[in-house]
C-alpha cells in the first residue's frame, strides 16, 4: 500500500481548520452584532482558545514536511495553485509564536469591545491605554514577519492582505495621487457650487431603510438564503461562503450611509457567495486578496451604485419607501450620489476625496508600527494631514479622528492601503467591460445588470486565488494594476 | 520541583474545553435563531469538527490517569465535587467512540434544520427518512452507556440529563401521578366550566409584545447586560453563563403563549446567569441537572408567574401595552393563567396537563429507543395515549403530534421525564419557602419577588453541581424528591 499522498493530507488539515474558522468567523460576527456587554471577557477567552488551537494546527511540524513532499506530486495546476496558498499562509503562521496569538487575540478583543464605549465618549485617554498593548502585538508581528521573510516590516504586514504590494510601489502609486488629488477635489468642488443639489427630508424609519437595503440587496443579486442583514457599530460582511453576515447601521435622520454602505458590503457578499463551491475549505478557494475583496464592493457601491442606470431604478424604490420628494428624481439623485465634500469620517467619503483618508492612514500607521513615532504623535499628525489633504480640522474630534475605525483595535495595520487599491482595480475592471461591451452603459440605462454581475463571476469571483493578484488582472483585463483608470474614471464622471 | 499536581491538570484541561464549548453554544443558538437554510450543510461539519475535538479532549488516555491520581491529591470539599463531576462526564464520553459523536452530530443537525419545514407541512414521511439515522444514533447510544454503566437503556441515556434517577423511580412516580391525574383534569373541567373566563382580545403587534416580554425579564430580574432575547421556531435558554441567549416566538392573535414561555425560559436563564462565577469552566459550577434546570424555569411559571400576586402586577403591563380590556383584570388573569384544557401541544399546556404530556413521550421513547418498537409504530402509540390520557384526539396531525418537539429531531432520549420532575421540584421549593418564610404570599401579594430569588440564589443558582440532586434538595428543603408536594400544590390553586 502507498501511504497517503502529502497533498491528500495537506488539504484535509485546511478542511479541518476551515471548520473552526466557520465557528471563528460567526461568532465573530456575533460580538459585533449581538453579544451584550457582560458577554466579552468569556468571548475573548473562547476566541483565544480556537485561534490558539488554529495556530498549533497550522504550525505543525509535520506540515513543513507534507508541503516539501506534496511540491514532488503529481498534480493538477489547480492543486498546485493551492499548495502555493497553503505554503503561503504556513509561512505566516509560522513566523509567529502561539503566544503571540494569544496575546493578540485578548488585546484586540478588549480594544475593540472597549472602543464600542469610548468612541462615542470622545474617549482618546481610555482608548490609548487598551490600544497600547494592541499596538506592541502589531509591532511584535511586524518584526517577526520581516525576519523571515526579509521584507520590510510594513510590507510584511501588509502582505497578509494584499500579497506582492509593497511599499515602493505603494509610495509611488499613493504620490501619484497625492500630485493631482487635491486640485482635483478643489475642481470637483467649483464646479459643483454652481448646481442646486436637493437634501432628501426625513425622518427615514428604521424598519423602511431596513426594507429598502434588503430590497436592493436583492436587485444587486445577494441570496438571503445564503446570508443575512443586521446591524452593527462598524459595517462589514463577514460570516462564511455558505452564510454571509452582511451588517449596516442606521440613522433615522439620513437613509444615504445605510443604504450605499449596504449597496458596498453586498459586492464583498456577493463575491464570497460565489467563490467556487467545489474548493470550500482549501485556500485556493479565497478570495484573492483584500485589496481584490474591496474591488468587488467598490464596484458596486461606486461603479455600479453611482452609475446613471442604477439611479435611475433606485429612484421609483426610494419614493415607494418614504414617499414622492423631488429630491428622488434621478437627476437629483445623480447629484447626491457625486456631490463631493470633504469631511471627518472615511466611510462616509466620496470617491474623490476618499484617497485621502487611506493615504493618511497608511502614513501615520506605517511609521507608527514601525517604530518612528508612538501613540503620543497620532492626534497632531491626524489632524495636520487632515488639514493638508482635505483642509478639515480634526481637532479635539478623537472619536471622528483616528477612533474612528474599528481597523487598529483589532491590530489590521497594513489593511488600510487595500480599500484605494480596490478602487483602482474596480474602475480597470470596469474599463475592461466596457473595451469587451461597448453596449455596457446602454444596458445599464435600461436597468440590467446582469451583464456585470456575469463579468465579475466570470473573471473574479470564480477565479477565487487560482492566480496570482497580477496574473488574474492580466487575464481579466489584460494588465496589471494600472491607476490611471481611477483617474479616468473620476475625470470622466465629475467634469 | 514537583510535577504540576494532576488536579490542577484536569481543571486546565476543562477550562479550554469551556472554551470551545462556549463558540459550541453560540454557534447553535446562532443556527436556531439567525442561519438561513444555505448555511447549515457547512454549520453541520463546523459543529461535528468541534464535538469530535471536544470528544477527543475528553476521551485523552491521559484523563483517565490523572483522574486517578487526583483521588489521593489532598483538595477542598469544592475541588473533590468538581473531581467527581468531571469523573462523571469522562464516563459517558469514554463510552461513546468519535466517529459515533460525528454522526450524532451531523444526523441530529441535518434532522433538525429539515424538521423546520417539515413540521409545519405536517410531512411526517420525509421527517421519518431523516428521524431513522438519529433514532439509530439514539440507539447505539444506548447501547454502549449501558454496557459501560451497566444501567438499563434508558437509565443509561437520562442519567445523561438527571444523574441518579431511573426508570424503577420513575415508573413508581409517573405511575402514581397516572392514578391521579385524569380524574383531576376531569373534577378541574368541570369546576371552570361554571367560570366566566374573558379572553383578550387582538392583534397583539410583535414589536409590543416584545418589549412587554422584555419588560418582564427585567421584572423578573434578567440581566440584559448579559444576556438576549431572540425569536427562534422553538423557545430555549441557550448560549453561556456570561451571555445567556433566550428564545421566544410570537403570534399577533396571542401573547400568552410568548409572555409565559418567555417567563418560563428566564427562569432557566437567571439559574444560568447567577451559578458561582468564580468556578466557571469547570464541571462543578454547571447546572445541577436538567430537572433542576426545569425545577427553575417552572418556579417562574407556574409557582411564580401564575400566583395572583405576580398577576397583579402583570395587570398595568398589560393596559399600557395592549390598551384597556376587561380581560386584563387581575381575577381574569388568575382565571386565564389557570385555565385548564386538554390540548396537542407540550409548550402550551397547563401545568395540570402537562405530566400527561410527559407521560406519554416516556411511554413512547423508552420502548422506542430500548428496541420494543420502531419508529413505524410511534403515530398510532401517540393517537392512542392522547385519547387516553388527554381524551384529544390527534390522528393524522403529526406536526402537532410526535413532530412537535425538537428533542427528537436532535436526539435527546431520556429528556422528556425532567420536566415533570421540575415541576416537582418547584412546588417543592416553594412548600420549602413557605415553610421559612410564612408571609410569602403576602409578600407576593404585594408584589414583593426578591424574598424567592434570594431564596432560589442561596440553595439552588449558587450551589451549582456541588452536591448531588437528593443532597441539594434535602439542604435545600430537608427532603428528597417528593411528589406530594405537586398534587398539593395542584389542589391547593385548583379547588
Amino acid at each position: 500500500m502507498n501511504p497517503t499522498p502529502s497533498y491528500a493530507l495537506l488539504a484535509s488539515t485546511w478542511t479541518r481548520m476551515h471548520h473552526f474558522g466557520h465557528l471563528q468567523s460567526i461568532a465573530s460576527w456575533d460580538q459585533a452584532a449581538n453579544m451584550p456587554p457582560k458577554g466579552n471577557e468569556a468571548r475573548a477567552l473562547a476566541m483565544a482558545e480556537v485561534a490558539a488551537l488554529l495556530h498549533r494546527m497550522r504550525t505543525d511540524p509535520l506540515l513543513s514536511e507534507h508541503l516539501q513532499r506534496a511540491e514532488q506530486e503529481p498534480l493538477s495546476e489547480f492543486e498546485r495553485a493551492n499548495l502555493r496558498e497553503m505554503h503561503r499562509q504556513w509561512l505566516q503562521a509560522n513566523a509567529l509564536p502561539e503566544s503571540l496569538v494569544q496575546r493578540r487575540q485578548l488585546a484586540t478583543s478588549r480594544c475593540e469591545h472597549a472602543w464600542r464605549s469610548q468612541r462615542p465618549a470622545n474617549d482618546w485617554t481610555g482608548f490609548v491605554e487598551n490600544f497600547r498593548s494592541v499596538l506592541a502585538v502589531g509591532r511584535e508581528e511586524a518584526e517577526l514577519l520581516s525576519q523571515q521573510s526579509g521584507l520590510r516590516k510594513y510590507d510584511a504586514l501588509m502582505d497578509r492582505f494584499e500579497p506582492g504590494m509593497r511599499c515602493a510601489q505603494l509610495d509611488q502609486v499613493f504620490g501619484e495621487v497625492r500630485s493631482w488629488l487635491p486640485a482635483m477635489i478643489r475642481r470637483v468642488r467649483d464646479k459643483q457650487s454652481r448646481e442646486q443639489t436637493i437634501t432628501p427630508v426625513g425622518p427615514f424609519p428604521v424598519a423602511l431603510q431596513r426594507a429598502l437595503c434588503e430590497q436592493v440587496m436583492r436587485l444587486l443579486g445577494f441570496d438571503f438564503d445564503a446570508g443575512r442583514l443586521d446591524v452593527s457599530t462598524h459595517p462589514f460582511c463577514g460570516g462564511v461562503p455558505e452564510d454571509v453576515r452582511m451588517t449596516t447601521r442606521f440613522r433615522e435622520d439620513d437613509f444615504m450611509g445605510s443604504l450605499m454602505g449596504t449597496v458596498h458590503e453586498t459586492g464583498h457578499g456577493r463575491y464570497e457567495q460565489n467563490l467556487p463551491r467545489q474548493w470550500l475549505g482549501q485556500p485556493v478557494a479565497e478570495a484573492r486578496s483584500m485589496a481584490l475583496h474591496e474591488s468587488q464592493s467598490l464596484s458596486f457601491e461606486m461603479q455600479l451604485g453611482s452609475h446613471p442606470g442604477f439611479l435611475q431604478q433606485l429612484s421609483p424604490l426610494l419614493k415607494a419607501a418614504f414617499g414622492e420628494q423631488a429630491a428622488f428624481e434621478t437627476s437629483n439623485l445623480i447629484r447626491l450620489m457625486t456631490r463631493v465634500k470633504p469631511g471627518l469620517i472615511r466611510v462616509d467619503a466620496d470617491e474623490v476625496t476618499y484617497p485621502a483618508h487611506v493615504i493618511l492612514r497608511y502614513e501615520i500607521e506605517r511609521p507608527l508600527v514601525e517604530g518612528e513615532i508612538q501613540i503620543e504623535d497620532v492626534p497632531a499628525l491626524w489632524d495636520s494631514k487632515m488639514q493638508e489633504l482635505l483642509g478639515v480640522d480634526s481637532r479635539g474630534n478623537f472619536k471622528d479622528g483616528a477612533m474612528q475605525d474599528v481597523h487598529w483595535p483589532e491590530a489590521l495595520f497594513g489593511y488600510f492601503p487595500c480599500y484605494s487599491l480596490g478602487a483602482m482595480y474596480a474602475a480597470q475592471w470596469f474599463a475592461a467591460m466596457r473595451r469587451a461591451m461597448p453596449e455596457l452603459d446602454t444596458q445599464l440605462g435600461q436597468g440590467q445588470l446582469q451583464a456585470v454581475f456575469d463579468w465579475l463571476q466570470t473573471n473574479i469571483w470564480s477565479q477565487a486565488s487560482r492566480w496570482t493578484t497580477d496574473e488574474l488582472a492580466r487575464r481579466a483585463s489584460g494588465e496589471v494594476l494600472n491607476p490611471a483608470h481611477f483617474k479616468a474614471h473620476l475625470e470622466s464622471r465629475y467634469f
